[in-house]
């Protein structure tokens, strides 16, 4: 389970408060504010708090003293031409703050990108809880041969047991070890009367990168939708994109005109090169292209043709 | 007057508004919560949203499920640690989105903290309002002569009046040329029928540095304070310190703790080098300090002097 | 003329020295290094320093113990694959640094980049030369009826003269009166001994945006060539265009790989909606498009079919 | 070793490299430059770019078209007052690459620093070399009872070897199923010619937080700065202050000027809070310091009575 019963109960406590703002508020997010979203096996993405919406865009973007349009469909028009032409500024008024339970080797990803604010629990100040990630059998893939970057086909499920059973016991064993060499038993007393423990700080230097940790990440929207281009992209780790996923979904609730405009210009469609859109425009009028005389890579031109369905 | 009756119409008509929320809220925040404050001599600042409260940095710094702590004591005791220790980044989870309307050359000042995000009027794309900065009589200082980047005493009331005349003059006078060139004349009929009127962005050229501008501006705790540190020193101009004064009691509202601490442990008391502090040693030891074998600058020990109370 | 003798020498003398150096060094920037290349009508980009060129992107992505590699082949095809993916931190790898005169319009659009180091000439510190920007005729344009941002056709040869001179004698005026409330004199005596100066950073308050400013302005080649995208671009105003069309030159002798990358995947040609993909299979298989049911703006629609070369 | 004799080989030959430059060189650091400067056990530091030196900051500082001053004392002065008073920016004006190994714990912590460029070693894409860190015995100290943050006396010799067996044997068992699992063999055949390998991207999730990875990381000075002042810190975990020391080193090599005020004014000395000045002159002038009436936390105060050497 992802959270305690105590944690659970903090959580509840938090999700039966109501306040009054003069704030804009979003009611589709705050149905599930502060709730722990499951992320497998043990993680979990928490809204914690928000601020704008796709109005406060359009009331950046035109400098109101009010609340920008009022009608949905002007407001919709002007996020479009803003997510269409890069006018991004606008984009950073809305804001949102997330906790998030991670395996650290996703969190090693996740910190590339740096605008954003971030804290982290600290296994230098506190021990770590006995939790870490196994891939479940149907993640279990194949180095890929034509990606040096990327996984293949899963592995047999005999191949796939056994790769658990050894991620798990070395990842137990570790964890054993951990507690070992810091010896603080339970209530304040060591569990080894007889020795010092080690410091925290060197104690956990010998524990797995899948051993999960967690922060509060708080982001602007535009640089969020950058995270989520890259992370929820085929290209990505698939454990970091079923968090980019479940994000994406929390993004739909908050800013729903913002979240249509970047699945249409941002995600979806492909960009197509100089030689590329004239090759395009060969085709449209059924003139032949002279394949020996193009000047893309091979990589490029299969792709290109995969895009314009003629492959 | 800084809004015009319809801006302020849509001021009230936001203001008048409830919400419910399950987010942190602050009441004393929420009480001036659109308003524009007055800023001399035609400019405001203007809250439009924030996220987070002294709370929220306690739990943030926590890592926590719920609240962090309750108890205000405990709060305080905790982000006194954080800002005696540079530990900057649970501050960051506060942010705060403000509307704000002030001179060019103060907007010219103000962008030179980049970690924010800005929606500025474009001059390129509307007519700029006929409205300009002209110091009070009382803020006409001379060139400072002990400080090449400061004023010295003010001006005479004779010379003051000289200046506000040209001043006031000039600017009106770009003015009449800037609509003169837009030709924009109203009601979508250009003045002159005549001829063209030149591009709003070539016709701006002429106006100065005193036209007022405004922007959206987005900036979280740590970064305010980090700006308001530079901007409410008594090295800023000032014209941008009257900004940063009215921010400082907005950050009052928003977080009581944090602002104690902030003028505290940054703006409050002194920082002394490992020279500065050797002295103060044997000072106190009523031991005789050799001001032959002092090393630091004779400004700086001027300086420590006047900090220790010695001259 | 955009240096006086006395900066030319300077800029000569530092012209004339010559280092040994293990670090990479690039010969076609080190051509132009530290002189002044114009821009209209007296500004200037010049190159100060340089970190880096095309073999040191390469080096980083493959975090080498050398050079990366020595072909040049190799390199193209791997900062292209870069490029094509947004694997964008290579690309910092790289930095320049350029001193930069501008007028002060073209400098605030300019600080919307905030990726950048800046260090700007003060004018609370010191007095500004009597320079500013006017057009040149055929830069005189009318406001766009078609596109609020934007400029039209060339004012008349009247029209235009009365611009400039409007332009030229409120900016002459009003460094006139800038003078004349400085009261600084030459040589360290007041111009008129019975009245005090105002200090500088108030008289200049009345001086247009179109007074020039100058900058040391340092910045990694990935943000360089955002910057570029957005400064180089057609929707941009053609002032500031005028410096990002001499920066792509430099940036063309510094990084010639990275440079071709960039204008071919990220300028050059266009990208697709899912929508505007659909309709270039279609068209591709001269199928029907049926244009009632058309889902994307009439705007998007005018610009696709220029895309595909259909209108 | 940290490094193979093929990659001294590569080393050495960039050593070996001498190019002509018409910008600033630092002799004292070209020296050293692309040399692996070993940390404990297996890391190093190698700078391999450098842009700017003190007089860098100097020319900034003053948008100068030349060197900036020729003279070194008044350059001394100028750099000793912007680091007294804030002024960073100048300090931006100077840029360094640098190439570290480094365990994956340490790596963590240094990637907090968000204002700098960064590529790292791909263990997705690469398969990890089998090094990782061990302390040496005088590093294994028991968890501090004082500070929950830190370090305190050293194990005993016996439960120090305990712990250095338990880390050791933990990660070569890590590493073995790590190369089991990947089953990559050499020569492109497969250890075990009948089953698949794991993809590398899940294969390394495994392995301990102490593996070394490595990085080419590129930063300004003035961040650099802000970087060792937190690292180099007494507060800071052992194994980075290592890092920062080697760099701190660097720094005087490369900007001595900036790396003496850099230690003047932000590393050595205190700074005081509004009431520890008010005592400090109080027990100037022998006045008697009322203790009950002391505002700060007990430990503050233990604290300035350590700084001025009164207990």
């Amino acid at each position: 389970m992802a959270l305690t019963p105590d944690q659970q109960a903090e959580v509840d406590a938090l999700r039966a408060e109501q306040h009054e703002t003069r704030r804009t508020t979003v009611p589709e997010l705050e149905e599930v504010l502060y709730e722990a979203i499951p992320v497998p096996d043990h993680g979990f993405v928490r809204v914690i708090d928000y601020m704008g919406d796709d109005a406060a865009i359009v009331q950046a973007a035109r400098v109101s003293y009010g609340r920008g349009t009022k009608r949905t469909r002007d407001d919709a028009g002007l996020i479009n031409y803003l997510m269409r032409n890069s006018h991004t500024s606008p984009f950073e008024m809305c804001e949102i703050k997330l906790h998030v339970k991670l395996p650290i080797f996703v969190a090693r990803q996740w910190v590339r990108h740096r605008t954003a604010s971030l804290n982290e629990y600290s296994a230098r100040y506190s021990v770590l809880d006995s939790e870490f990630y196994i891939p479940d059998a149907d993640k279990l893939a194949a180095q890929s041969t034509a990606n040096r970057q990327g996984r293949d086909e899963v592995l047999s499920v005999a191949a796939g047991e056994k790769v658990r059973d050894l991620l798990r016991s070395d990842a137990e064993q570790a964890f054993a070890h951990y507690h070992d060499m810091l010896n603080e038993g339970t209530g304040g007393q060591p569990a080894d009367a007889g020795r010092q423990g080690l410091a925290r700080e060197l104690a956990r230097i010998g524990l797995p990168v899948s051993t999960y940790t967690q922060w509060y990440w708080k982001v602007n929207l535009h640089n969020l939708l950058h995270f989520l281009g890259l992370r929820a992209d085929a290209h990505a780790q698939w454990e970091i994109r079923a968090y980019a996923n479940v994000i994406l979904d929390i993004v739909k609730r908050w800013a729903p005109l913002t979240h249509a405009a970047f699945m249409n210009y941002q995600v979806g469609g492909a960009r197509l090169t100089p030689e590329g859109l004239a090759i395009v425009r060969k085709l449209i009028k059924s003139e032949t292209v002279d394949e020996s005389a193009i000047q893309m890579s091979p990589r490029e031109w299969r792709e290109l043709q995969a895009i314009l369905g003629l492959s």
